[in-house]
């Protein structure tokens, strides 16, 4: 029993892994897409979205399979229950790269961001990356030193929102109401994506440690 | 064991219950804190999400003893299973509830909102709080009609949504660029508190039908 459960715990926290990269990637096309106004890059992230989709389907239904034909006990139980929920944050990951897509689309071929934004997009759009490629390196190795790397990404990333948010609400502000507020969404949506990234690592973290590090997210409101 | 299996299964469920109430009736709260600008209202909220907090952990931690002592197999594990799911859709509303009070917090002794879209703040708070009661009484009675209900209510709060955007992106619009950016941060909270709840319906329709009805989150950056 217990070698066939470690061989696929293995698998699931690799495709896990891959999950996760694929969100991360499919936020730098997005992201792309954002600042070229680039129509066939924001259709590409749009479409691919639906394999992300499938995944998570698949992900779930191994989990299950692996509880209900394995039936892990104590420290291997709380590893499957683990992956339950991190199947949930790689799934909101995808859905906020799918929207930042559909945004860029459905402002072509105008640009929907402020040419002085841009700078803030392209680096919140360049963590987002990391810290997707590090959430997968995490789940492959499980190792909490990279986990903790994820705060600081995230830190990072809520630096620049909160300074993208004090540009906006700056009188000198010459943009408009109407990107005022795709740039509100947008940058909500890539805060939210390191979020996520940042919870898979805590997850992780209390796998290996059991201990679950403090929630950051009740702070995340008063940033801005 | 299924004795026991189903005394804590329905107390766990009674316990999910009871969270989305509470979410919703904190969401009651702080939209109240919202349009009177009301502090004391806003830091109840406040306070009072640290309750929520300590019961997610909580619900977590028997939906995993559940597991671990009780083994549970085929319909029963699915529906643990479910219940763990559903437990990250309740934290985020009441998360959700927390960012709008803390919006109304952030803004005293000034009106968060302009009086033009108080009356959209009411009818979409008065939606949330239906839905959070409506997937209370799914929860206890998983009842896939009551389910198919929170659809309906996600559809009305869609079209409040929409309507505030194309406010929003009115050259009409006169209130300024910062009221204009935490209404499209405050329009958001209420649309994926909503989209929580009907989460939650999705899981429950499959828990009664084996059917997991489609996605409706994919078509929600659409909207706007």
């Amino acid at each position: 029993m217990r070698v066939i459960y470690n061989e696929q715990m293995g698998e699931l926290a690799t495709m896990l892994g891959e999950m996760a990269g694929m969100a991360g990637s499919a936020m730098d096309r997005a992201t792309q897409s954002l600042l070229q106004a680039d129509l066939a890059l924001a259709e590409q992230v749009i479409t691919e979205s639906d394999r992300i989709a499938e995944m998570i389907t698949l992900a779930e239904e191994r989990a299950f399979a692996l509880l209900a034909l394995q039936a892990p006990v104590a420290g291997d139980l709380r590893q499957v229950v683990s992956a339950i929920q991190i199947v949930a944050d790689v799934n909101r990951m995808g859905a906020l790269a799918l929207h930042v897509a559909k945004v860029a689309r459905r402002r072509h071929p105008n640009h929907a961001l402020p040419e002085a934004v841009n700078g803030y997009f392209a680096e919140m759009g360049r963590i987002a990356v990391s810290m997707g490629n590090t959430a997968k390196e995490v789940l492959e190795t499980r190792d909490p030193e990279r986990a903790a790397q994820l705060n600081d990404e995230d830190e990072a990333m809520d630096d620049l929102h909160r300074h993208l948010f004090s540009l906006l609400m700056d009188r000198e502000w010459k943009h408009g109401v109407a990107a005022a507020v795709d740039v509100t969404l947008l940058g909500r949506y890539y805060e939210r994506f390191a979020d996520h990234a940042v919870e898979i690592g805590r997850r992780v973290v209390f796998l290996v440690t059991g201990v679950l590090p403090p929630d950051q997210d009740s702070a995340d409101a008063e940033r801005i």
